[in-house]
């Protein structure tokens, strides 16, 4: 039993330097014995749980694809509008690229040419998206005129080119930035006049407790 | 005479080559002997006009950062209002990351993890794109409450994202997509109600023949 806890800190432990590794150098420019290092276990740990850079990398794509759809999940206990749910799960999600580096580098891997993976994260959360935007459509919540595959568009290319950005600078993710640009969009997109979804009360906690506090000023 | 103008066409032939790979395998994943060859010149042609990888880079991203800043500003010929010229502008970079690998490896190279590189042609758009939105501000075109920042913010996030998504998938740059963003997006902002800017028709030729016949349909 203690064996396998320990196996299973190791693992997290390989995850987590690799996530780091992956946001920080890219994929071809992460090495597997920076990460070994990083993580604090030896080589062989390393090969014995992850046989290539590869397997490491799609673990990372779909734990970091399970964490942002628990992320946007748990928005939906918010009793708000369907559009208030999918700007607090921008918001989320925003966070979690600047405190979570496994999220982060889930994204930067959809979009990383030297690695010839599947973009398992972006398509999961532009699914997520296309749902919620197809609710809020069906409970009349879009203006008329407002497509719903291009409002899902627009979210899933804005949220890929904020970790794009962020990743260079973090400005990009700061408090400001993020309020400037839902402030700016989603109140235009409702049909209740009047009516700013971004008003909506924070939905359920998120797992990290630092982003839900750095949330609330939002 | 003869010599120069060989010269100068070799160095081109290498920035299309560069910027094809870049843009296909990212830039630690692309190979100067790939490149020469591409080009169909010499590895020895290909150290005389780059000594390395990274001047290469800095060469694509100095044309793209040019050739991005004309289309922009071939766009402020219209006699359209800075919106409408915003507009024409987000659409012509669009049909440029689909048919100009120069373009589209430049913004790829502001976001790649594994190059230290400035991120030129991003900031160069961004500082472009907020002076045209500072200029509609000016003029009353956006509606109360329109932050210009926030504006700018969230045009050079969703281009960038663009991009992004277009390197894996193609379909992310087709006309419709980006029909449905800024049909969704951009007459929201402006303060003249029922004035759409995105009807503006185009403003000065693009350089691309084909790039500016694509986009008579939008």
């Amino acid at each position: 039993m203690v064996k396998q806890v320990r196996a299973a800190r190791t693992r997290q432990a390989l995850v987590l330097a690799a996530a780091e590794a992956f946001a920080h150098d890219g994929y071809a420019g992460a090495s597997l014995p920076a990460i070994s290092r990083r993580a604090g276990v030896s080589a062989g740990a390393l090969h014995f749980h992850f046989p290539s850079k590869d397997a490491l990398a799609g673990e990372i794509e779909s734990v970091a694809a399970r964490r942002v759809e628990e992320l946007a999940e748990r928005c939906r206990s918010s009793d708000g509008s369907a559009l208030g749910v999918l700007v607090a799960a921008i918001r989320h999600l925003v966070v979690a690229f600047a405190t979570d580096p496994v999220v982060r580098a889930g994204f930067a891997l959809g979009g990383d040419l030297s690695r010839d993976g599947g973009a398992t994260v972006l398509d999961r959360w532009h699914g997520w998206v296309r749902e919620v935007v197809g609710q809020a459509q069906r409970t009349g919540e879009l203006a008329d005129g407002v497509s719903p595959d291009g409002v899902a568009v627009a979210v899933v290319a804005a949220t890929v080119g904020f970790e794009a950005l962020g990743s260079r600078d973090r400005d990009w993710l700061s408090k400001e930035r993020v309020v400037e640009f839902w402030a700016c969009l989603l109140p235009r997109l409702s049909a209740v006049p009047g009516h700013d979804p971004a008003d909506v009360p924070e939905g359920g906690a998120v797992g990290d407790r630092d982003a839900g506090s750095s949330l609330a000023g939002l």
